[in-house]
This record gives structure tokens, C-alpha cells and sequence, in this order.
């Protein structure tokens, strides 16, 4: 006999058994459902492509984290893993942008690998499930973004979640004030580290590798760690940028105050979105709404849905340019975070059907898979059981699932014309005639 | 400015853009809730796996069509990706099934890679939708993967299509009587090859491969086949067998008399369910029921759903020995079939949403999406333009995606408390009540 391989998960990859994966599926659906309720329109694009498509410009931090893929002869190493689905999107967004218009709004769901060192809640591969409206840059669309993540996270079935806004025009018009422009995408790189490492820190940071003076750290700082409610902030930024005007934070403070009036009469609750001046994401690649969003039981996980605002999308690939916003839910941390808050989608059970036709007689088989189908028409899950194995057995079996109701007929319910429904939870037994059979077990589910 | 990278996609590799993405979301959607209803629950595996554990005993055909992925270092290939989802599922059985249970019911659904040359219609990522019954022999699995494969076509909304069934101990009964059973793998191989290249082809075929005598390839021919009606097919079969009766042979004709005895008594129709002796599915990996699935419309397609039962999934990774049963949808091939047919899921339109609110006037955004969250609150997908564009070209915007219906209003629309609606199809136009607007938008989609 030859030897057993071990069956294993290669480091920093994972399973997901069933509990988990009816909750995935459940996520994405629910997930599916907002983005197209608001317009956005599903594409798919492969897992590999081409290294020059993948790869920046060479020194990027994300291009060592880029798995290569062997041509099938084994030779030749032209393509990778995508890293996430914004860079795919850029693509095909260059390559077919004529033939689809703009605005272009999509969805699109799906894995993502980046060859990073595996930690708690770090994966080799993970979900990613991006909605993103390209071909604008109406501040309609920065609005409606908020209200997506609203209704994304309330259709999920949270009640409890802050959606964190800010907007990089803001700081972008302090640092030109200052002179800075030149030295943002640093400054933002050491902000974006703010909850994480803290103010002194941080300045230290700003000071060493943007190479700006401390007091001009202390602005940035002092900008982004403006605080009040979210009427208090937008006037002491009105106040901040009194003296000295300057168009690009006029306008990213319009903005902020546009998007909450619109999410105030669209019904978004009071509370659920709150400008967060220190929020600002550490790509380079945002230019203006930010959205980051944590959940009120579970803050230290990170935010689970994140995005913002851009100005070229496709640069790399067209010159046609295209702005747009958009944001990301992270499925993965998201699960993460309702297996520990218990949310109710992790029910614990592991099958999706509700009701176990028990294998009684082996020559009933064909009146089981009547009866399942019969109740499947009328959208009850239904699984018949294999074998005729013993009914203690059968209902064991069906327990440990998580199945509802079992039914049982042999020879004397066949001559009666019932059926026998045992609710396993309450541990109650009835005789039902067929013909009512369909309505009381919808009725008891 | 640097070079532009042409954005394109890999040979054999490609996108979906909206109209073919909505319907294969829609494909996967109902095969799931079909899946379900049975008692299949999902599982998802890693696209990557370790070589040991994905690559056969070496020589294999498959595995020269495996792509290896290079560690993010760039200097090993341990790990490849994933060719179908059996072995991934073959692998993760052996590591969970003492938690897990049997029997144990899953589909998974997911992309798949081999770097074969690519054609029409072959590429080298494709999406498989495989569901299986592990854990036990019993012949109600093998009548249920039929029901499956039934309700499954039936939910998509096919009205005419055959499931081909067969069960390989018939053939392999007479393979003992004859002596042939140690040369079952390449007859099976040859008489795969029957509809292509033809019986003459496939007896000499034998005759070379096989090292069979001229008489015996005829013998094996002449039982594959063996036509009529299912009933016709099953006295034959008897009939043929009754000078040497054969215990494997007779199993094996017992369960397909079973299958279709289920089969009618569960409500299938008719003529769904067809016994061909013929296909055997060129893999020697199965062992009982053989199932294929053909558009009655587009038999050239080929099967669109294959499976069949095995005797051991594991064997690779276990000693415990796991028979199981299944069959698996071919996601693209059915989507470029129903493509060719016309099918009503490729509805044409680009866009999820029924509804376009026209974005008039850029001070009343709240509105528009207040308007569009109580649709969406009522099942209804709507999208507002981001743009105050002028109203003619929104709606031809509209228009080109397959929106149904545009709503607009303007100060007079708001000072009167009415929505202009228009049918874009039947070019109609009515002023409606806000407090009627759902009903009257849900009525008209």
C-alpha cells in the first residue's frame, strides 16, 4: 500500500466547514442584494493575470507580496495571483470602458492572495467584496456610497455600527496652506498609524520621514484630531480654515456637509455616520471621501468595510481618465468578528435543511423522495437519509445537524395515510394526514 | 508620463461583463438553493493546495495540467492551484470527516484552473458547481443525484433536457464473465470515446489498447449498445445476463431499475431519465452510477452535468474508506449554451436595477435618495444618476441598460407632492402621488 499523503491546509490558507460557510454564503447574498438594490451590476475577473498588469512600477510594497504562477510547462513565470480586486477593476475597466459607458457602477466578490506572514486573523487568501461607481465625480456618488455601507451592515443584520468619514481635501488643503503638498502621501502614511502607535509617535514619525518641522506635524496633527459632533467639527473646521481660505478644503468641507445632509434625509439613523478627521487610509491612491466602518461591540477588530474617493482609476492602463469611489468589505475580518459577537447568522447549525425524512423502509424510498420533493415545491429544505439505519440513529444524526423537524412513516402510517412529525427541539411527536402535511410543517419551521 | 500597459486579459483567461455576470450569478443562485433544499450544505477549500496533495502518483495526465504558484519569495513551487474541486474535497474529507460525520452531503462552487491549450469554449479558469454524498453505498443517493440533476436544470428553467444514467457494475459484470476485468481502464477509456470517433474506431481502439480480442471488443460494444425504451434496456440486460448470471452485473441492473422506480414515484417526468449503456465518463475513479445531463436543444454541447458513484474519494489522504456519490455542473459550458439559446436569464440588460431615479436637481439629492431608499425597502432596485445631467441623455442612459422605469421630479413635481414616471419601453408618462409611488412602481415592474 502506498503511503497517506497528510491532508493539511498549506500555511496561512483555511477550510471553511459548514457553520461558517452558511454564513459566508448567507453575507455574500445579503451583500449581493444591497449593491444591486442601489444599481451596482456584478463582473468577474480572473484570479491571474498578466505580471505587467499586476506589478507597479517596481520597489512597490504589494508587488513582493505577489504570487507568481508557473505556465503549465513549468517555465515561465508571466503571471500572478491578483492582490486584491481594485487592480483587476482598473483593467478591465480600461478595456472596456467605451463599450460600457459611464457611470459604470459594479460589484464584484471574491478571493484575493497576497503572500504575507500568516497571523491571527491574517490570511494568505481572503474575501474581498468590493462596490465601486467610476466615470463621476459628483459627490451624489461619494453620498450614496454612506448610505450603501449603511444599509449593507443593517441588512447583515447589525443595529449597533459607526460609519467614519473624512474627506482628504481637507487635509490636502492644510498642507498646501503650509507648503506641504509635496511631502502628503508620507504624512498620510504616519497618520494612518494614529490609533495604532498614538499622537507622540506619530509626530516623531512625520518629522523623520516626511521631513517636515514638529510644529508643522503638530498642525496636521491638530487638524486630524479635531473632535466634537459632527455639526461641532464642520464649523471648528470652518474656523481652521478661516483666516487663510483655501479652495480644495472648502470644497472637501462641502462635501462632508452635503453627503450628512443627504444621509439625513435619505433616513440614515442620527449617530450612524461621523466625521473622523484622523481617518485617511494609507494609500496614496485616495483623493477625497474616506469611509471607514467598526462595529460598536467589537471596535478593536479593525474596520470592516473601508474606501474612498480617487481620482484616476486606470492610469496605468488608458488615458482616459476615470474618477470614481468606492469600498470594500472585508467578508473575512467581518466573520471573524460575528463568530465572536455570536451574531445570529453563526447558528451553529451545519446543514440548511430544516427537515430529515427518516429512512424507515427501504422500499418507501421512492414515497420519501415524494413527500421531500413535495415540501422542496413549497420552499422547505428537505434531506431524505441514506440509509435505513436505526430511527435513534437517524435522529441523532439529525440533532447534531441542527434539523428542526424529522418525519417518520412505515407500513402503518403508509395504511393511515399520516405522516409522523417529531419536532426535535420540544421533543413532540403528531400523526399528520398528508394532504396537511406541507402547511403544518411550514407552519412549525 | 510612462508607458501605458495594454490592458488585456490572459490566453484562456476571461472576463464576465454584466449581462453574462447576471446571469451566471443567477445560475449559481437557484443551483444552490436547489442544492440546499436537498440537504447539501456548503463547504469552501483554498484555490491553492500542496503539490503532494494535489498531484497524482506522477504521469498523470492531470497532472501536467497543473499550474504551480511560487511562494511570495519567488523561490519554490510547493503549492498549486486546485484542477477540479473533487480533490480539494477528497482531501478535506479525510481531515474532517471524524467531525464532520457521515453520511455528509456538500457542494462547493468555485473557479478551477488547468493550463491546457485553450479553444473554443475550453479555458483555463472555469467555474465547477459539484455536490456530493459521502458515507454511504446506498442506492437513495444514486436516485437522488438524479432528482438533483432533475430539479436543477428545472429550476434554471429548462424544460427539455435528458439525464443519461448508467451503472459501470454492469459493464464490469460482464468484464468478469469474459475475464476482462484487470483490463477494465482502457476499454473504459476507448468506449468513452464512442460518440466522437465512432464504433469501428473504438473496437480497434480496444483491440490495441486493451490488448482484447477482436470478438471481445464487439462483446463489450454490443452490451454499450443496447438500445430501447428504459424498459426495453432493462429486459435486455436481463436477458443477457441470464445464461451467466453475474452478482455485479445483477446489482448493478437492480439499481438502475430502482433509480427509475424513485424516480417516477417522486414526480419526474416522463422521459426525463434515460438509461444509456454507453456512457461510462472516461475516469476510472468511478465505480457504480454514471450520470450525464444534455439540452435536448443542444446536444452538441455535450453533457453540461457529469458524475457518477465512487467507491473511495480519499484514499490518497485516509484509511477510512469514504464511497460517496455526486455529479457537477459545468457553469461556463452552460452559460455559452444557454447563450446560444437564447435563454431568458441573458435578458440583455446590463443593470440589476428596474428603476433610474434622474438626478434634476442637484439640491434635492436627499430626496432622490429618500425616494430610493423606500423602493428598495420594498424589493424594488433602484439607482439615482450622480450626475444633473441633462434629462435626455440620463435617460438614454437608462434606456441602453435595460432599466425599466425613470422617475423625475423637479420643484413643480415637489410642490405639487408628485413623481413623474416613465415606462421607458412603452414610452409613457404619468405624475403619480408620492404617498402611491411603491405601489404603483412595484406594480409596473
Amino acid at each position: 500500500m502506498s503511503t497517506l499523503i497528510t491532508p493539511r491546509t498549506l500555511s496561512g490558507f483555511r477550510d471553511y466547514l459548514p457553520s461558517v460557510m452558511l454564513a459566508r454564503e448567507e453575507v455574500l447574498r445579503r451583500a449581493r442584494d444591497v449593491y444591486r438594490s442601489y444599481g451596482f451590476t456584478p463582473i468577474d475577473t480572473p484570479a491571474c493575470e498578466s505580471l505587467d498588469v499586476l506589478l507597479g512600477k517596481g520597489g512597490d510594497e504589494s508587488d513582493k507580496l505577489v504570487y507568481r504562477v508557473l505556465s503549465a510547462r513549468g517555465d515561465k513565470a508571466e503571471m500572478g495571483l491578483r492582490f486584491d480586486l481594485t487592480v483587476p477593476f482598473a483593467r478591465f475597466s480600461a478595456q472596456y470602458i467605451n463599450e460600457l459607458g459611464t457611470p459604470f457602477k459594479r460589484y464584484a466578490m471574491g478571493p484575493v492572495w497576497r503572500g504575507e506572514r500568516p497571523g491571527q486573523g491574517r490570511y494568505r487568501e481572503f474575501w474581498q467584496c468590493d462596490f465601486d461607481t467610476i466615470g463621476t465625480t459628483s459627490n451624489a456618488a461619494d453620498a450614496e456610497t454612506a448610505l450603501v455601507i449603511n444599509d449593507l451592515f443593517t441588512a447583515i443584520g447589525f443595529e449597533t455600527f459607526e460609519i467614519r468619514i473624512n474627506n482628504r481635501m481637507v487635509l490636502n488643503g492644510l498642507l498646501e496652506i503650509k507648503g506641504l503638498a509635496d511631502k502628503a502621501v508620507p504624512l498620510l502614511r504616519s497618520l494612518d498609524k494614529l490609533p495604532k502607535i498614538g499622537r507622540e509617535k506619530v509626530a516623531e514619525e512625520m518629522v523623520k520621514e516626511a521631513e517636515v518641522t514638529a510644529p508643522q506635524a503638530d498642525a496636521v496633527l491638530a487638524l486630524a484630531e479635531t473632535a466634537g459632533t459632527n455639526a461641532e467639527v464642520l464649523d471648528k473646521l470652518d474656523a481652521f480654515f478661516a483666516p487663510a481660505p483655501n479652495d480644495r478644503a472648502a470644497e472637501g468641507i462641502r462635501r462632508l456637509r452635503e453627503l450628512l445632509a443627504v444621509a439625513k434625509t435619505a433616513g440614515v439613523p442620527d449617530g450612524r455616520i461621523k466625521i473622523d478627521l484622523s481617518i485617511c487610509r494609507g494609500l496614496d491612491y485616495y483623493t477625497g471621501a474616506i469611509y471607514e466602518t467598526f462595529l460598536t461591540d467589537l471596535p478593536g477588530i479593525g474596520s470592516v468595510c473601508s474606501g474612498g474617493r480617487y481620482d484616476n482609476l486606470a492610469s496605468k492602463y488608458t488615458k482616459q481618465v476615470l474618477p470614481g469611489v468606492g469600498a470594500s468589505l472585508g467578508v473575512d475580518r467581518l466573520i471573524a468578528a460575528m463568530e465572536e459577537l455570536k451574531h445570529p447568522l453563526l447558528t451553529g447549525q451545519s446543514t440548511p435543511a430544516q427537515v430529515l425524512v427518516v429512512n424507515f423502509d427501504a422500499a418507501r424510498l421512492g414515497d420519501y423522495q415524494r413527500i421531500a420533493r413535495a415540501l422542496r415545491a413549497a420552499g422547505v429544505f428537505v434531506e431524505v437519509y441514506p440509509d435505513t439505519k436505526k430511527v435513534g440513529q437517524q435522529l441523532g444524526y439529525a440533532e447534531k445537524r441542527g434539523f428542526k423537524l424529522a418525519v417518520i412513516a412505515g407500513d402503518r402510517e403508509f395504511a393511515a395515510g399520516v405522516w409522523n412529525v417529531k419536532n426535535l427541539a420540544k421533543r413532540e411527536e403528531a400523526a399528520v394526514p398528508e394532504a396537511e402535511l406541507v402547511e403544518r410543517i411550514k407552519q412549525s419551521i
